[in-house]
């Protein structure tokens, strides 16, 4: 294409979101605008995976029911996960008789999620889709890493998946964030084979994005309040600042990162948040909650993914990331 | 929605498609049809999963060069396999600088990027993608069963997983098949909790969205030369013919099932062929080129996938499956 960047001539808006994150995620600055704070990590479920399950099904019914619908005037829910085959997601779909669009991204999903319910409703095909993910710290932990009965120690440059999901309502019309663009990522690899450091691997592949954006689509830094990426860490948004630095964009005013700022206590989490629902659950309560009080105009939301699995890595592979962005704007 | 079925206005088509596949598909019919044959499922590489991944960048490869592009005139791949974490589409989309959208639906894949393809292109947000996607019997079984060196012993109503991928670039112009719609498929579970007989368990989601098409359409049946499934063998297609002759609807003469013809001789493949590349192979070899003869004018291509994993089955979960259909014309 030359340029990654799409346009939404429409401005498909999200018209409500709902979010949910446990009591470890709960102490810190989302504590304040998540609409359900979990007491109990397991939800109420017998597994770990049920629990992820349920909490996805929980802001899928959540956003629409925010918005006012019904879940039979919902034309789809586009959704994924973390989990192999991405089973939260499938089978919260299974609870709604609604068309489901399955997508995997990663820890990039959020994005993902909005930018194909965005394409889909500005080319006139869909008038209201849920676009949702989430994940789960222990689920996560045994998939990815070992279960957590066996007691691991976690090295410093390790980043703490959230436990949380999140859902938007994407609308053809209403009152609500519009969406204007998306920038759809390429998948990029450093040949970082580290998988305790998801931050270092992921920093390029959302340097490339945000390049590619302001590069194809020739807008002003500034106007951007923020630039938001999704799970990055501590030190994964130091190496961003640098990578964009290096080709002349500098970011540093006015960068956040949803994984830096999720934990309020720097302990056992170390770099901070990571998982599909770092960002989703940053996205769907504080930066929705801001956006829609005017203290935040325009932002460009840049969830990252890491799309490695433990086959990968056993067969010696790097970890290849991707990063997408949209723009919203209130 | 009401209606589950979308139009494409502008009729994005499948200007070249691409396809391989392993020595045991090729005894059958798509072995006169299939671009590329392989005397060694290995593909010279040392694991399955490489030899996987290695086979969809081949089919995203030739779908580009067959049509004449170079790869950076295409705006996007949408790809998806049945591995964790879709490393094969993942690693493929890695050795092309193209901005890449990960899709997941297990075996529903082929139709599912190609209808994500056709919105892209249709709402006018990209020109050129490639819609792909693959799978390898030997990986398949290692992560869904057993490894095949412990040589367990398969039960009559098992499918046998396809070694092969196709891809299709679909474009804003040009010659070849017309994409006209799409029906999204819901997620389905009739309680089929058998991880051998997945025909049985995608039959009812097969019926679902053939259902919802002509009730939403209102289409005649006879305007089909061939009402295509994607992977539910013998006994699946057995089952969706009584399903939707049930409800009124009679496929048994239009219907064909890409399972059940890709292998010629029934042996220990009981069922006949399943996977994400079962449905690839057929429609990117054998469909297209029936289609571009003039031998086949409509057809309802609709892919069928299980959407469980080892550990929902672990947990006591029962199967849920999706269908998603696209109606190609020549």
């Amino acid at each position: 294409m030359g340029n990654q960047t799409i346009y939404f001539k429409k401005q498909p808006r999200i018209v409500a979101t709902s979010s949910i994150a446990g009591p470890k995620e709960c102490e810190g600055i989302i504590g304040r605008y998540v609409e359900t704070a979990l007491m109990d990590d397991m939800f109420g479920e017998s597994t770990y995976e049920k629990a992820e399950c349920k909490m996805l099904s929980h802001v899928i019914h959540g956003a629409i029911s925010n918005a006012g619908f019904n879940r039979d005037e919902v034309d789809m829910i586009v959704s994924g996960d973390l989990l192999n085959q991405i089973i939260s997601s499938s089978f919260a779909a299974r609870d709604f008789s609604v068309p489901f669009l399955g997508v995997y991204g990663a820890c990039s999903t959020m994005a993902e999620s909005l930018a194909v319910a965005a394409a889909f409703i500005d080319g006139g095909f869909c008038k209201r889709i849920v676009a949702a993910t989430g994940s789960h710290f222990a689920s996560a932990e045994r998939q990815y890493r070992y279960p957590l009965e066996l007691g691991c120690t976690r090295p410093p440059q390790a980043q703490w998946t959230v436990t949380g999901a999140g859902g938007a309502l994407v609308a053809d019309k209403g009152d609500g964030i519009r969406i204007t663009g998306a920038t759809l990522g390429k998948v990029v690899d450093y040949g970082v084979t580290d998988v305790n450091n998801m931050g270092a691997a992921m920093a390029p592949a959302a340097a490339d994005t945000i390049l590619a954006h302001f590069r194809g689509t020739k807008e002003d830094l500034d106007s951007y309040d923020l630039i938001v990426t999704g799970d990055l860490g501590a030190l994964g948004s130091r190496i961003l600042k640098d990578l964009t630095w290096e080709k002349g964009l500098d970011i540093s005013k006015n960068h956040v990162d949803c994984g830096e700022i999720i934990y309020n206590v720097i302990e056992d989490e170390f770099q901070g948040g990571s998982g599909a629902g770092c960002s989703a659950v940053v996205l769907n309560s504080y930066l929705h909650a801001k956006m829609m009080s005017g203290g935040l105009k325009k932002i460009l939301f840049v969830a990252t993914g890491a799309l490695l699995s433990p086959v990968s890595s056993g067969q010696g592979e790097s970890i290849p990331c991707i990063a997408h962005a949209v723009v919203l704007e209130r």
